[in-house]
């Protein structure tokens, strides 16, 4: 499989050079890391907001470093934990004296390398709060996953906590709304296709010419039901139909959509995807504050989508709206 | 080839049924057509900027209709152009008494359609000028062309034009820095993959596994050279060479870049070419006033990149700085 890279083992390192390149007044990296934080950072008593998991989800992490979103992020290899002292060294470069909240998705390597790097921060005497995401209805337990997988509903996670944080909330505040947007999320992603890797070079999965898979995860991990092509349409209701039924909302509610590509998928067909994706929630009473659509947390080349409902109130709508300006998503 | 769409001959309609699904506050699609133009269209007062063509380039067009660029842009079919009427509603619809200028991609359809709307607009007593953009160095007649392509430099003459218009200036003036920007861009392409329209459901051309093509146009036209699989670096010193070497550019100058993705092309590896063409870049003596790396005008799945180099002059580099808000980009 054709790729545009140089050597597999220099790519991550090479694309974090390329952020740095394009975004030079927004980004820095932390030298001999793979740590972009804010070319600012840190910022003198606001609460730090941090990520940081495996590479090959771009624009996931580092895209939505800036105001109103996050301080920074560390980037492991493709599809790989970032080690603890990254996580540490994210940690003590975005600490203003306000305390730092670590985003972390559910996966054992992320979980477990930040919580070690949060205690090693702290014993250093920094203030450190984290907050799990596990949006991902498609499986209870998974490979790399206790629980349930965190996936695209963290850049939501990253939009509410970086809104409150830089309208100067406290962490203990920062971490409510984190966890308020963690508790009102849900998604559910499909595969036509299998990524590639750069390092294998070939599909990290087979997939028939014929069929699609269902609650795919975000590094091709199995998903839910591997079953014949299907329309648009029906792809449309069958994650749809998942991601409602874990939220449980009533009629009369009013949600945050994102219709996220995985990074092979033409736009074009994005759009497919949100207009009946419109019909569906205005069937059950519900009505859409704001539809992003577009690449926001993908799985290298992928071809596939993934639905992600928000559930929000005044509070969550204000905070989704705030202004930001990050590589990846500007709010004006 | 697995695409996530209904049946293909909806695939343009639904899509724009996305789109307004998506930005209801921004677009508003004109009864009956395929044309989507601002909420609030037309400005009175001030100059429209259209532009349109076929489907397939999202997010071009409809993309950039917004504040700060286009009022309004007519979607014509998979790889075809929209029709004389479908332009003519376009112009009309955003002429706010101030005159209108077409943005024209330099093919074929898309230049005899809109030429035909132009007449039948000023018979009707409408002001229009129009603008043909042709930045693709690659070949110089081509498919569907009589002289260059006109590629992914046409957002920056959106770009340029829009914030004109914006700022107040009138139709003369916004089609003055509208030219100047064509004067001073130009982009070659490359493919890994073919694109696959959603008729035909399969490859539009024929690329063996280890091979690439040079100077692709944006529905896989041929371009200048089919080759063995190169590096990242090598594809990127291929491209900006080329684009340099028509720009002429004296050491010292200042350029605005874009790292434009084909579809299907991961972002790590489009910042993966950013990071190089920085390089040759400085090699030259060239700096950079901004660099654009994302999807900007695609070929449906293609993979691939295209390079886009723009030199800037004061007048330029405020056109491109100033605020824009469109569903594709958003500079605040």
């Amino acid at each position: 499989m054709k790729k545009l890279i140089n050597d597999p083992d220099d790519v991550v390192d090479e694309m974090l050079d390329g952020m740095t390149a394009a975004h030079p007044d927004r980004l820095r990296r932390l030298p001999d890391t793979q740590v972009l934080v804010r070319e600012d950072a840190p910022l003198d008593g606001k609460v730090g907001i941090v990520t940081g998991g495996g590479s090959g989800h771009e624009p996931t992490h580092a895209g939505y470093v800036g105001d109103g979103m996050l301080d920074g992020a560390a980037a492991g290899g493709v599809f790989s934990s970032p080690t603890a002292d990254e996580f540490e060294e994210l940690i003590a470069a975005c600490d203003g004296d306000a305390g730092v909240l670590c985003v972390i998705k559910n996966y054992e390597g992320d979980v477990m390398n930040f919580e070690t790097a949060i205690e090693l921060a702290e014993m250093e005497g920094a203030t450190v709060e984290s907050v799990v995401v596990d949006d991902d209805v498609a499986v209870e337990d998974s490979l790399y996953t206790s629980g349930r997988r965190g996936v695209c509903g963290t850049i939501l996670v990253h939009k509410a906590a970086g809104a409150k944080a830089a309208a100067g909330a406290d962490l203990p505040e920062v971490k409510r709304v984190a966890e308020k947007t963690v508790d009102n999320v849900a998604t559910m992603g499909m595969a036509l296709t299998s990524c590639v890797t750069p390092e294998k070079g070939e599909p990290t999965f087979d997939l028939g010419d014929d069929e699609i898979e269902l609650g795919i995860g975000i590094h091709g991990e199995p998903g839910t039901e591997r079953t014949d092509v299907m329309s648009a349409d029906e792809v449309t209701e069958e994650l749809t139909e998942a991601v409602l039924e874990d939220l449980e909302l009533e009629p009369g509610r009013e949600v945050v959509t994102i219709v996220n590509g995985m990074g092979g998928t033409p736009q074009m067909e994005l759009f497919v995807v949100n207009r009946r994706l419109r019909e569906l929630l205005g069937e059950r009473d519900l009505s859409v504050h704001d539809a992003w659509v577009g690449d926001y947390m993908t799985s290298l080349d992928m071809a596939g989508v993934s639905i992600t409902v928000c559930a929000v109130d005044d509070e969550l709508k204000e905070l989704f709206d705030a202004t930001t300006d990050t590589p990846a998503l500007t709010v004006s």
